[in-house]
Protein backbone atom coordinates (compact mmCIF):
# COMPACT_ATOMS: atom_id res chain seq x y z
CA UNK A 1 0.00 0.00 0.00
CA UNK A 2 1.48 3.30 -1.02
CA UNK A 3 1.75 6.26 1.63
CA UNK A 4 -1.57 8.45 1.38
CA UNK A 5 -1.03 12.24 1.80
CA UNK A 6 -3.22 11.96 4.88
CA UNK A 7 -0.57 9.74 6.43
CA UNK A 8 1.72 12.91 7.21
CA UNK A 9 -0.23 14.82 9.97
CA UNK A 10 0.15 11.04 11.50
CA UNK A 11 3.50 10.99 11.15
CA UNK A 12 4.10 13.93 12.82
CA UNK A 13 1.32 12.82 15.59
CA UNK A 14 3.56 9.56 16.06
CA UNK A 15 7.25 11.33 16.05
CA UNK A 16 6.00 13.58 19.06
CA UNK A 17 4.10 10.91 20.88
CA UNK A 18 7.14 8.47 20.78
CA UNK A 19 9.59 11.45 21.63
CA UNK A 20 7.27 12.06 24.58
CA UNK A 21 7.42 8.41 25.66
CA UNK A 22 10.86 8.06 24.97
CA UNK A 23 11.35 11.09 27.90
CA UNK A 24 12.58 13.99 25.57
CA UNK A 25 12.75 17.13 26.38
CA UNK A 26 10.90 20.12 24.89
CA UNK A 27 14.40 20.85 22.83
CA UNK A 28 14.71 17.29 21.62
CA UNK A 29 10.97 17.42 20.58
CA UNK A 30 11.42 20.61 18.93
CA UNK A 31 14.54 18.76 17.16
CA UNK A 32 12.82 15.61 16.46
CA UNK A 33 9.95 17.18 14.87
CA UNK A 34 12.68 19.42 12.78
CA UNK A 35 13.80 16.05 11.62
CA UNK A 36 10.94 14.34 10.98
CA UNK A 37 9.67 17.76 8.76
CA UNK A 38 12.90 17.18 6.60
CA UNK A 39 12.19 13.55 6.49
CA UNK A 40 8.61 13.84 4.83
CA UNK A 41 10.00 16.79 2.48
CA UNK A 42 12.07 14.33 0.98
CA UNK A 43 9.73 10.91 0.67
CA UNK A 44 8.26 9.09 -2.05
CA UNK A 45 4.70 8.44 -1.87
CA UNK A 46 5.61 5.36 -3.65
CA UNK A 47 7.22 4.19 -0.24
CA UNK A 48 4.69 2.18 1.93
CA UNK A 49 3.55 4.36 5.28
CA UNK A 50 5.32 2.01 7.65
CA UNK A 51 8.79 2.04 5.74
CA UNK A 52 8.49 5.70 6.73
CA UNK A 53 7.18 5.61 9.66
CA UNK A 54 10.19 3.32 10.74
CA UNK A 55 12.54 6.61 9.92
CA UNK A 56 10.42 8.37 12.14
CA UNK A 57 10.49 6.09 15.60
CA UNK A 58 14.45 5.53 14.16
CA UNK A 59 14.78 9.30 14.66
CA UNK A 60 13.50 9.61 17.67
CA UNK A 61 15.55 6.71 19.34
CA UNK A 62 18.85 8.52 17.76
CA UNK A 63 17.70 11.87 18.83
CA UNK A 64 16.52 10.77 22.80
CA UNK A 65 19.20 7.89 23.13
CA UNK A 66 16.02 5.52 24.16
CA UNK A 67 16.75 2.08 22.23
CA UNK A 68 12.79 1.22 23.55
CA UNK A 69 10.52 3.76 23.96
CA UNK A 70 7.81 1.61 24.30
CA UNK A 71 9.60 -0.82 26.60
CA UNK A 72 7.66 -0.56 29.70
CA UNK A 73 4.37 -0.06 27.78
CA UNK A 74 4.91 -2.96 26.14
CA UNK A 75 5.82 -5.48 29.12
CA UNK A 76 2.79 -3.92 30.48
CA UNK A 77 -0.03 -4.71 27.97
CA UNK A 78 1.85 -8.61 27.76
CA UNK A 79 1.07 -9.07 31.80
CA UNK A 80 -2.29 -7.35 31.39
CA UNK A 81 -3.09 -9.88 27.81
CA UNK A 82 -1.11 -13.02 29.78
CA UNK A 83 -3.92 -12.24 33.36
CA UNK A 84 -6.49 -12.48 30.35
CA UNK A 85 -5.05 -15.83 28.71
CA UNK A 86 -6.90 -18.18 31.19
CA UNK A 87 -10.12 -16.67 30.03
CA UNK A 88 -9.16 -16.55 26.10
CA UNK A 89 -8.47 -20.40 26.22
CA UNK A 90 -11.27 -21.06 28.13
CA UNK A 91 -13.73 -19.67 25.09
CA UNK A 92 -11.74 -21.21 22.57
CA UNK A 93 -12.08 -24.94 24.40
CA UNK A 94 -15.49 -24.28 24.92
CA UNK A 95 -16.30 -22.80 21.08
CA UNK A 96 -18.04 -25.35 18.54
CA UNK A 97 -15.54 -23.86 16.02
CA UNK A 98 -12.10 -23.19 17.66
CA UNK A 99 -10.53 -21.97 14.54
CA UNK A 100 -13.07 -19.51 14.12
CA UNK A 101 -12.80 -18.51 17.69
CA UNK A 102 -9.18 -18.11 18.15
CA UNK A 103 -9.32 -16.31 14.36
CA UNK A 104 -11.55 -13.35 15.89
CA UNK A 105 -9.23 -13.72 19.58
CA UNK A 106 -6.54 -12.84 17.30
CA UNK A 107 -8.07 -10.89 15.65
CA UNK A 108 -9.29 -9.14 19.13
CA UNK A 109 -5.70 -8.81 20.50
CA UNK A 110 -4.72 -6.45 17.42
CA UNK A 111 -6.16 -3.60 19.67
CA UNK A 112 -3.21 -3.47 21.71
CA UNK A 113 -1.62 -0.87 18.86
CA UNK A 114 -0.28 2.69 20.06
CA UNK A 115 0.46 3.94 16.29
CA UNK A 116 -3.10 5.13 15.98
CA UNK A 117 -4.58 5.54 18.87
CA UNK A 118 -3.72 5.12 22.39
CA UNK A 119 -6.86 4.55 24.33
CA UNK A 120 -8.82 0.95 24.37
CA UNK A 121 -10.62 -1.05 26.59
CA UNK A 122 -9.04 -5.21 26.05
CA UNK A 123 -12.08 -7.13 27.21
CA UNK A 124 -14.84 -5.15 26.07
CA UNK A 125 -12.54 -5.24 22.29
CA UNK A 126 -12.88 -9.05 23.13
CA UNK A 127 -17.04 -8.99 23.18
CA UNK A 128 -17.31 -7.14 20.31
CA UNK A 129 -14.66 -9.22 17.87
CA UNK A 130 -16.69 -12.55 18.76
CA UNK A 131 -19.69 -11.55 17.48
CA UNK A 132 -18.69 -8.47 14.97
CA UNK A 133 -19.90 -9.28 11.40
CA UNK A 134 -16.51 -9.66 9.18
CA UNK A 135 -16.16 -6.72 6.41
CA UNK A 136 -13.52 -8.70 4.74
CA UNK A 137 -13.77 -12.82 5.02
CA UNK A 138 -11.76 -15.10 3.40
CA UNK A 139 -12.06 -17.43 6.61
CA UNK A 140 -13.22 -20.25 4.01
CA UNK A 141 -9.91 -19.61 2.37
CA UNK A 142 -7.57 -19.67 5.44
CA UNK A 143 -9.54 -23.15 6.30
CA UNK A 144 -8.94 -24.21 2.97
CA UNK A 145 -5.35 -23.47 2.64
CA UNK A 146 -4.64 -24.31 5.90
CA UNK A 147 -5.73 -28.31 5.42
CA UNK A 148 -2.71 -28.10 2.87
CA UNK A 149 -0.54 -26.35 4.49
CA UNK A 150 2.92 -27.78 6.07
CA UNK A 151 4.68 -24.68 7.52
CA UNK A 152 3.47 -21.17 8.78
CA UNK A 153 4.64 -17.87 8.97
CA UNK A 154 3.41 -16.18 11.14
CA UNK A 155 4.17 -12.09 11.55
CA UNK A 156 3.24 -10.57 14.92
CA UNK A 157 1.99 -7.28 15.47
CA UNK A 158 2.05 -5.74 18.85
CA UNK A 159 3.81 -6.98 21.98
CA UNK A 160 0.49 -8.18 24.66
CA UNK A 161 -1.42 -9.27 21.25
CA UNK A 162 1.16 -12.05 20.86
CA UNK A 163 -1.06 -13.71 23.33
CA UNK A 164 -4.02 -13.90 21.89
CA UNK A 165 -1.91 -15.29 19.03
CA UNK A 166 -0.88 -17.64 20.15
CA UNK A 167 -4.59 -19.34 21.25
CA UNK A 168 -4.44 -19.33 17.18
CA UNK A 169 -1.28 -20.65 16.95
CA UNK A 170 -2.50 -23.37 19.91
CA UNK A 171 -5.29 -24.57 17.27
CA UNK A 172 -3.89 -24.67 14.28
CA UNK A 173 -1.57 -27.30 15.23
CA UNK A 174 0.93 -26.73 12.86
CA UNK A 175 4.89 -26.15 12.58
CA UNK A 176 4.47 -22.44 12.92
CA UNK A 177 7.67 -19.31 12.64
CA UNK A 178 6.17 -17.02 14.81
CA UNK A 179 8.12 -13.63 13.83
CA UNK A 180 8.68 -10.49 15.71
CA UNK A 181 10.74 -7.62 15.21
CA UNK A 182 14.35 -7.51 14.95
CA UNK A 183 14.90 -4.27 16.95
CA UNK A 184 12.02 -2.43 18.65
CA UNK A 185 10.11 0.12 17.13
CA UNK A 186 6.54 1.27 18.19
CA UNK A 187 5.02 -0.95 20.66
CA UNK A 188 5.96 -3.73 18.44
CA UNK A 189 6.73 -7.48 19.84
CA UNK A 190 10.20 -7.95 19.55
CA UNK A 191 11.97 -11.79 20.78
CA UNK A 192 11.69 -10.83 24.08
CA UNK A 193 8.21 -9.61 24.64
CA UNK A 194 7.22 -13.46 22.56
CA UNK A 195 9.07 -14.79 24.96
CA UNK A 196 7.29 -13.17 28.13
CA UNK A 197 3.98 -14.10 26.55
CA UNK A 198 4.87 -17.67 26.00
CA UNK A 199 5.31 -18.19 22.02
CA UNK A 200 8.05 -20.48 22.40
CA UNK A 201 5.64 -22.99 23.93
CA UNK A 202 3.83 -22.95 20.84
CA UNK A 203 5.76 -21.58 17.93
CA UNK A 204 9.47 -21.11 16.78
CA UNK A 205 10.55 -17.63 17.86
CA UNK A 206 12.30 -15.93 14.89
CA UNK A 207 12.86 -12.37 13.97
CA UNK A 208 12.48 -10.19 10.46
CA UNK A 209 16.19 -8.53 11.05
CA UNK A 210 14.18 -5.48 10.55
CA UNK A 211 13.43 -2.16 13.23
CA UNK A 212 10.61 -1.24 10.76
CA UNK A 213 6.70 -1.88 11.03
CA UNK A 214 5.30 -4.36 8.87
CA UNK A 215 7.37 -6.81 7.30
CA UNK A 216 9.58 -4.94 4.40
CA UNK A 217 10.92 -7.88 2.73
CA UNK A 218 14.06 -5.82 1.30
CA UNK A 219 14.97 -4.36 4.74
CA UNK A 220 14.46 -8.07 6.68
CA UNK A 221 17.30 -10.37 7.06
CA UNK A 222 18.66 -13.60 4.38
CA UNK A 223 17.26 -15.71 6.95
CA UNK A 224 13.65 -14.74 7.36
CA UNK A 225 13.35 -14.17 3.42
CA UNK A 226 14.52 -17.76 3.13
CA UNK A 227 11.62 -18.18 5.67
CA UNK A 228 9.05 -16.11 3.96
CA UNK A 229 9.96 -17.67 0.73
CA UNK A 230 9.53 -21.76 2.32
CA UNK A 231 5.87 -21.02 4.29
CA UNK A 232 3.15 -22.46 2.62
CA UNK A 233 0.74 -20.09 4.66
CA UNK A 234 1.99 -16.55 6.05
CA UNK A 235 -0.46 -14.89 8.48
CA UNK A 236 0.13 -11.59 9.20
CA UNK A 237 -1.04 -9.56 11.92
CA UNK A 238 -2.15 -5.69 11.75
CA UNK A 239 -2.21 -2.86 9.98
CA UNK A 240 1.47 -2.32 9.14
CA UNK A 241 1.77 -5.90 7.90
CA UNK A 242 -1.27 -5.19 5.80
CA UNK A 243 0.67 -1.99 4.42
CA UNK A 244 3.63 -3.26 3.68
CA UNK A 245 2.34 -6.99 1.97
CA UNK A 246 -0.84 -5.61 0.57
CA UNK A 247 0.35 -6.61 -2.99
CA UNK A 248 2.19 -10.12 -1.66
CA UNK A 249 0.23 -12.35 -3.23
CA UNK A 250 -1.94 -15.16 -2.61
CA UNK A 251 -0.23 -17.31 0.45
CA UNK A 252 -0.55 -14.37 2.89
CA UNK A 253 -3.60 -14.08 4.79
CA UNK A 254 -4.24 -10.80 6.90
CA UNK A 255 -5.43 -10.43 10.39
CA UNK A 256 -6.37 -7.10 11.45
CA UNK A 257 -8.64 -4.08 12.94
CA UNK A 258 -9.11 -1.27 11.20
CA UNK A 259 -7.80 1.48 13.27
CA UNK A 260 -7.06 4.25 10.75
CA UNK A 261 -9.15 6.14 8.21
CA UNK A 262 -6.66 5.64 5.37
CA UNK A 263 -6.38 2.13 5.49
CA UNK A 264 -9.77 1.46 5.85
CA UNK A 265 -10.07 3.14 1.92
CA UNK A 266 -7.23 1.28 1.24
CA UNK A 267 -9.23 -1.70 2.19
CA UNK A 268 -12.60 -0.84 1.13
CA UNK A 269 -14.42 -1.10 4.64
CA UNK A 270 -15.47 1.19 7.59
CA UNK A 271 -13.42 2.39 10.21
CA UNK A 272 -13.43 -0.50 13.01
CA UNK A 273 -13.95 -3.27 11.30
CA UNK A 274 -12.42 -6.74 11.11
CA UNK A 275 -10.69 -8.16 8.25
CA UNK A 276 -9.80 -11.59 7.25
CA UNK A 277 -8.45 -10.50 3.98
CA UNK A 278 -6.45 -13.29 1.60
CA UNK A 279 -3.96 -11.68 -0.58
CA UNK A 280 -4.94 -13.76 -3.18
CA UNK A 281 -6.57 -11.86 -6.38
CA UNK A 282 -9.18 -14.91 -5.83
CA UNK A 283 -10.19 -12.90 -2.59
CA UNK A 284 -12.51 -11.10 -4.90
CA UNK A 285 -14.96 -14.13 -5.40
CA UNK A 286 -14.16 -15.43 -1.86
CA UNK A 287 -15.12 -18.82 -0.61
CA UNK A 288 -17.57 -18.74 2.04
CA UNK A 289 -17.07 -18.57 5.43
CA UNK A 290 -18.21 -21.42 7.50
CA UNK A 291 -19.50 -20.07 10.89
CA UNK B 1 -0.23 32.15 23.08
CA UNK B 2 3.02 30.66 21.42
CA UNK B 3 2.45 27.53 18.51
CA UNK B 4 2.94 24.51 20.62
CA UNK B 5 4.52 21.27 18.51
CA UNK B 6 1.09 19.80 18.51
CA UNK B 7 0.37 22.17 15.92
CA UNK B 8 2.19 20.87 13.24
CA UNK B 9 -0.02 17.88 12.75
CA UNK B 10 -3.14 20.31 12.64
CA UNK B 11 -0.94 22.55 10.46
CA UNK B 12 -0.85 19.72 7.93
CA UNK B 13 -4.26 18.45 8.54
CA UNK B 14 -5.77 22.01 7.98
CA UNK B 15 -3.89 22.27 4.72
CA UNK B 16 -5.14 19.09 2.88
CA UNK B 17 -8.57 19.77 4.25
CA UNK B 18 -8.26 23.31 2.81
CA UNK B 19 -6.61 22.18 0.05
CA UNK B 20 -9.66 19.62 -1.05
CA UNK B 21 -12.68 22.10 -0.38
CA UNK B 22 -10.72 24.07 -2.64
CA UNK B 23 -11.18 21.51 -5.35
CA UNK B 24 -7.48 20.63 -5.64
CA UNK B 25 -6.28 18.06 -7.64
CA UNK B 26 -3.80 15.41 -5.93
CA UNK B 27 -0.91 16.40 -7.67
CA UNK B 28 -1.91 20.32 -6.29
CA UNK B 29 -2.32 18.46 -2.88
CA UNK B 30 1.36 17.05 -2.83
CA UNK B 31 2.34 20.63 -3.93
CA UNK B 32 0.50 22.22 -1.50
CA UNK B 33 1.51 19.43 1.46
CA UNK B 34 5.06 20.04 0.14
CA UNK B 35 5.22 23.80 0.70
CA UNK B 36 3.48 23.35 4.36
CA UNK B 37 6.33 21.09 4.97
CA UNK B 38 8.60 23.51 3.81
CA UNK B 39 7.55 26.72 5.59
CA UNK B 40 7.11 24.67 8.62
CA UNK B 41 10.73 23.77 8.69
CA UNK B 42 11.28 27.51 8.98
CA UNK B 43 8.35 28.91 11.18
CA UNK B 44 9.12 30.10 14.83
CA UNK B 45 7.41 28.52 17.84
CA UNK B 46 7.19 32.03 19.60
CA UNK B 47 4.32 33.24 15.96
CA UNK B 48 1.13 32.47 17.33
CA UNK B 49 -0.84 29.63 16.11
CA UNK B 50 -3.13 32.10 13.48
CA UNK B 51 -0.03 33.46 12.05
CA UNK B 52 1.28 30.24 10.63
CA UNK B 53 -2.33 29.05 10.17
CA UNK B 54 -2.67 32.14 7.82
CA UNK B 55 0.16 31.50 5.78
CA UNK B 56 -0.79 27.51 5.79
CA UNK B 57 -4.42 28.96 4.28
CA UNK B 58 -2.27 31.47 2.06
CA UNK B 59 -0.41 28.59 0.65
CA UNK B 60 -3.75 26.87 -0.62
CA UNK B 61 -5.40 29.97 -2.08
CA UNK B 62 -2.45 30.52 -4.36
CA UNK B 63 -1.46 26.86 -5.80
CA UNK B 64 -5.39 26.41 -6.51
CA UNK B 65 -6.11 30.01 -7.59
CA UNK B 66 -9.63 29.56 -5.20
CA UNK B 67 -9.77 33.07 -3.44
CA UNK B 68 -12.25 31.45 -0.74
CA UNK B 69 -12.26 27.79 -0.17
CA UNK B 70 -14.81 27.96 2.52
CA UNK B 71 -17.30 30.48 0.28
CA UNK B 72 -20.23 27.82 -0.27
CA UNK B 73 -20.04 26.37 3.45
CA UNK B 74 -19.91 29.93 4.71
CA UNK B 75 -22.85 30.49 2.61
CA UNK B 76 -24.76 27.42 4.16
CA UNK B 77 -23.62 28.09 7.89
CA UNK B 78 -25.09 32.07 7.86
CA UNK B 79 -28.43 30.41 6.44
CA UNK B 80 -28.43 27.57 8.79
CA UNK B 81 -27.86 30.11 11.16
CA UNK B 82 -30.49 32.68 9.96
CA UNK B 83 -33.49 30.04 9.84
CA UNK B 84 -32.45 29.82 13.86
CA UNK B 85 -32.39 33.12 14.61
CA UNK B 86 -36.40 33.79 15.91
CA UNK B 87 -35.84 30.95 18.05
CA UNK B 88 -32.47 32.86 19.27
CA UNK B 89 -34.10 36.02 19.72
CA UNK B 90 -36.66 34.18 21.64
CA UNK B 91 -34.52 33.28 23.86
CA UNK B 92 -32.67 36.26 24.56
CA UNK B 93 -36.30 38.29 24.86
CA UNK B 94 -37.93 35.67 27.52
CA UNK B 95 -34.76 35.58 29.65
CA UNK B 96 -34.70 37.06 33.38
CA UNK B 97 -31.08 37.57 32.04
CA UNK B 98 -31.30 38.66 28.84
CA UNK B 99 -26.82 39.69 28.75
CA UNK B 100 -26.16 36.15 29.89
CA UNK B 101 -28.23 34.30 27.83
CA UNK B 102 -27.42 35.97 24.82
CA UNK B 103 -23.59 35.81 25.92
CA UNK B 104 -24.27 31.75 26.15
CA UNK B 105 -25.88 32.38 22.73
CA UNK B 106 -23.17 34.10 21.38
CA UNK B 107 -20.47 30.87 22.80
CA UNK B 108 -22.62 28.40 21.66
CA UNK B 109 -22.31 30.20 18.00
CA UNK B 110 -18.34 29.28 18.33
CA UNK B 111 -19.33 25.91 16.90
CA UNK B 112 -19.64 27.01 13.67
CA UNK B 113 -15.49 26.06 13.38
CA UNK B 114 -13.72 24.61 10.48
CA UNK B 115 -10.82 24.41 11.58
CA UNK B 116 -10.80 21.72 14.67
CA UNK B 117 -13.32 19.41 13.38
CA UNK B 118 -15.95 19.92 10.36
CA UNK B 119 -19.30 17.82 12.42
CA UNK B 120 -20.94 19.49 15.04
CA UNK B 121 -25.03 19.78 15.62
CA UNK B 122 -25.92 23.97 15.79
CA UNK B 123 -29.21 23.29 17.89
CA UNK B 124 -28.06 20.66 20.33
CA UNK B 125 -24.70 23.05 20.94
CA UNK B 126 -27.17 26.19 21.40
CA UNK B 127 -29.10 23.63 24.07
CA UNK B 128 -25.82 22.66 25.86
CA UNK B 129 -24.20 25.62 26.41
CA UNK B 130 -27.36 27.56 27.52
CA UNK B 131 -26.86 24.98 30.65
CA UNK B 132 -23.07 24.12 30.71
CA UNK B 133 -21.26 25.57 33.87
CA UNK B 134 -18.54 28.55 32.70
CA UNK B 135 -14.81 27.02 32.89
CA UNK B 136 -13.66 30.35 33.32
CA UNK B 137 -16.14 32.76 34.36
CA UNK B 138 -15.51 36.57 34.13
CA UNK B 139 -19.40 37.31 33.23
CA UNK B 140 -18.84 40.09 36.15
CA UNK B 141 -16.08 41.70 35.14
CA UNK B 142 -17.58 41.50 31.78
CA UNK B 143 -21.31 43.29 33.22
CA UNK B 144 -18.69 45.62 35.25
CA UNK B 145 -16.43 46.92 32.47
CA UNK B 146 -19.41 47.08 29.65
CA UNK B 147 -21.38 49.40 32.31
CA UNK B 148 -18.72 51.90 31.86
CA UNK B 149 -17.96 51.30 28.32
CA UNK B 150 -18.73 53.98 25.27
CA UNK B 151 -17.64 52.16 22.80
CA UNK B 152 -17.05 48.70 21.81
CA UNK B 153 -14.26 46.66 19.63
CA UNK B 154 -16.51 42.71 18.82
CA UNK B 155 -13.97 40.65 16.83
CA UNK B 156 -16.06 38.49 14.77
CA UNK B 157 -14.87 34.92 14.16
CA UNK B 158 -16.69 32.44 11.75
CA UNK B 159 -19.47 33.00 9.24
CA UNK B 160 -23.11 31.53 10.86
CA UNK B 161 -21.58 32.69 14.29
CA UNK B 162 -22.11 35.90 13.31
CA UNK B 163 -26.01 35.44 13.48
CA UNK B 164 -25.91 34.03 17.06
CA UNK B 165 -23.14 37.96 17.80
CA UNK B 166 -26.10 39.82 16.20
CA UNK B 167 -28.39 38.55 19.23
CA UNK B 168 -25.24 39.47 21.86
CA UNK B 169 -25.10 42.92 20.01
CA UNK B 170 -28.75 43.96 20.78
CA UNK B 171 -28.47 43.60 24.23
CA UNK B 172 -25.31 45.50 24.50
CA UNK B 173 -27.22 48.65 23.66
CA UNK B 174 -23.17 50.32 22.66
CA UNK B 175 -22.54 51.84 19.43
CA UNK B 176 -20.03 48.37 18.46
CA UNK B 177 -18.19 47.69 15.83
CA UNK B 178 -18.11 44.61 14.03
CA UNK B 179 -14.90 43.41 12.75
CA UNK B 180 -14.10 41.07 10.13
CA UNK B 181 -11.65 39.59 8.04
CA UNK B 182 -10.29 41.61 5.53
CA UNK B 183 -9.84 38.93 3.02
CA UNK B 184 -11.25 35.05 3.28
CA UNK B 185 -9.33 32.48 5.48
CA UNK B 186 -10.78 29.40 6.50
CA UNK B 187 -14.68 29.63 7.43
CA UNK B 188 -13.59 33.53 9.05
CA UNK B 189 -16.63 35.86 8.72
CA UNK B 190 -15.69 38.52 5.61
CA UNK B 191 -17.68 41.96 5.24
CA UNK B 192 -20.20 39.86 2.71
CA UNK B 193 -20.67 37.14 5.05
CA UNK B 194 -21.40 39.73 8.06
CA UNK B 195 -23.62 41.70 6.06
CA UNK B 196 -25.85 38.29 4.88
CA UNK B 197 -25.99 37.91 8.48
CA UNK B 198 -27.94 41.26 8.68
CA UNK B 199 -24.57 42.84 11.33
CA UNK B 200 -25.76 46.18 9.41
CA UNK B 201 -28.61 46.71 11.29
CA UNK B 202 -27.13 46.18 14.41
CA UNK B 203 -23.30 47.53 14.50
CA UNK B 204 -20.90 48.94 11.87
CA UNK B 205 -19.22 46.34 10.19
CA UNK B 206 -15.14 46.98 9.95
CA UNK B 207 -12.63 44.60 8.66
CA UNK B 208 -9.18 43.77 10.15
CA UNK B 209 -7.46 44.57 7.01
CA UNK B 210 -5.72 41.07 7.32
CA UNK B 211 -6.20 37.51 6.21
CA UNK B 212 -5.22 35.99 9.34
CA UNK B 213 -7.16 34.34 11.40
CA UNK B 214 -7.54 36.07 14.40
CA UNK B 215 -6.56 39.07 14.98
CA UNK B 216 -2.73 39.75 14.71
CA UNK B 217 -2.69 43.25 15.22
CA UNK B 218 0.73 44.45 13.50
CA UNK B 219 -1.06 42.53 10.17
CA UNK B 220 -3.65 44.64 10.53
CA UNK B 221 -4.94 47.83 8.77
CA UNK B 222 -3.67 51.49 10.24
CA UNK B 223 -7.54 52.61 10.51
CA UNK B 224 -8.22 48.90 12.32
CA UNK B 225 -5.53 49.08 14.66
CA UNK B 226 -7.27 52.85 15.13
CA UNK B 227 -10.11 51.48 16.07
CA UNK B 228 -8.80 48.91 18.51
CA UNK B 229 -6.96 51.46 20.50
CA UNK B 230 -9.92 53.71 20.97
CA UNK B 231 -12.17 50.89 22.22
CA UNK B 232 -12.91 50.76 25.65
CA UNK B 233 -13.93 47.47 25.75
CA UNK B 234 -13.04 44.39 23.12
CA UNK B 235 -14.73 41.39 22.68
CA UNK B 236 -13.29 38.63 21.09
CA UNK B 237 -14.97 35.46 19.56
CA UNK B 238 -13.35 32.00 18.93
CA UNK B 239 -9.91 30.40 19.36
CA UNK B 240 -7.57 32.33 16.94
CA UNK B 241 -8.85 35.53 18.78
CA UNK B 242 -7.45 33.93 21.91
CA UNK B 243 -4.68 32.22 20.43
CA UNK B 244 -3.47 35.99 19.05
CA UNK B 245 -4.44 38.26 21.84
CA UNK B 246 -4.18 36.32 25.11
CA UNK B 247 -1.77 38.44 26.19
CA UNK B 248 -3.32 42.05 25.12
CA UNK B 249 -4.48 42.79 29.05
CA UNK B 250 -7.48 44.33 30.59
CA UNK B 251 -9.82 45.56 27.87
CA UNK B 252 -10.14 42.09 26.11
CA UNK B 253 -13.06 39.73 26.92
CA UNK B 254 -12.59 36.52 25.22
CA UNK B 255 -15.90 34.22 24.46
CA UNK B 256 -15.26 30.74 22.88
CA UNK B 257 -15.87 27.25 22.97
CA UNK B 258 -12.52 25.24 23.43
CA UNK B 259 -12.41 22.70 20.60
CA UNK B 260 -8.82 22.36 20.73
CA UNK B 261 -6.35 20.14 23.33
CA UNK B 262 -3.56 22.53 22.76
CA UNK B 263 -6.03 25.57 24.06
CA UNK B 264 -7.46 23.45 26.79
CA UNK B 265 -3.79 23.34 28.16
CA UNK B 266 -3.09 26.81 27.44
CA UNK B 267 -6.39 28.45 28.84
CA UNK B 268 -6.33 25.35 32.25
CA UNK B 269 -9.68 23.61 30.89
CA UNK B 270 -10.88 20.71 29.44
CA UNK B 271 -11.63 20.30 25.89
CA UNK B 272 -15.39 20.86 25.28
CA UNK B 273 -15.85 24.17 28.05
CA UNK B 274 -17.53 26.91 27.46
CA UNK B 275 -14.96 30.33 28.04
CA UNK B 276 -15.91 33.60 29.10
CA UNK B 277 -11.87 34.66 30.04
CA UNK B 278 -10.87 38.83 30.80
CA UNK B 279 -8.01 39.48 29.24
CA UNK B 280 -7.18 41.10 32.86
CA UNK B 281 -4.21 39.60 34.94
CA UNK B 282 -7.05 40.53 38.14
CA UNK B 283 -8.78 37.22 36.17
CA UNK B 284 -7.12 35.16 38.18
CA UNK B 285 -9.47 36.90 41.45
CA UNK B 286 -12.65 37.11 39.45
CA UNK B 287 -15.61 38.78 40.13
CA UNK B 288 -18.66 36.78 40.98
CA UNK B 289 -21.07 36.07 37.95
CA UNK B 290 -24.19 36.60 38.37
CA UNK B 291 -26.81 34.26 37.01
Amino acid sequence: MKTYLDCYPCFLRQALDAARLAGASDVQQKAILDSALELLCQVELSSTPPAIGGQIHRLVRQETGNHDPYHVVKQESTRQALRLYPRISALVDQSDNPLNTAVRLSIAGNIIDLGPDRKYDLWATVERVLTQPFAVDDRGALRAVLAQAGRVLYLADNAGETVFDRALIEVLNLPVFYAVKGDPVLNDATAPDALAAGLDQVAEIVDTGSDAPGTILECCSEAFRRLYTMADLVIAKGQANYETLSEAGSKVFFLLQVKCPVIARDVGVSLGSIVLKWGSSESENRLEGDE
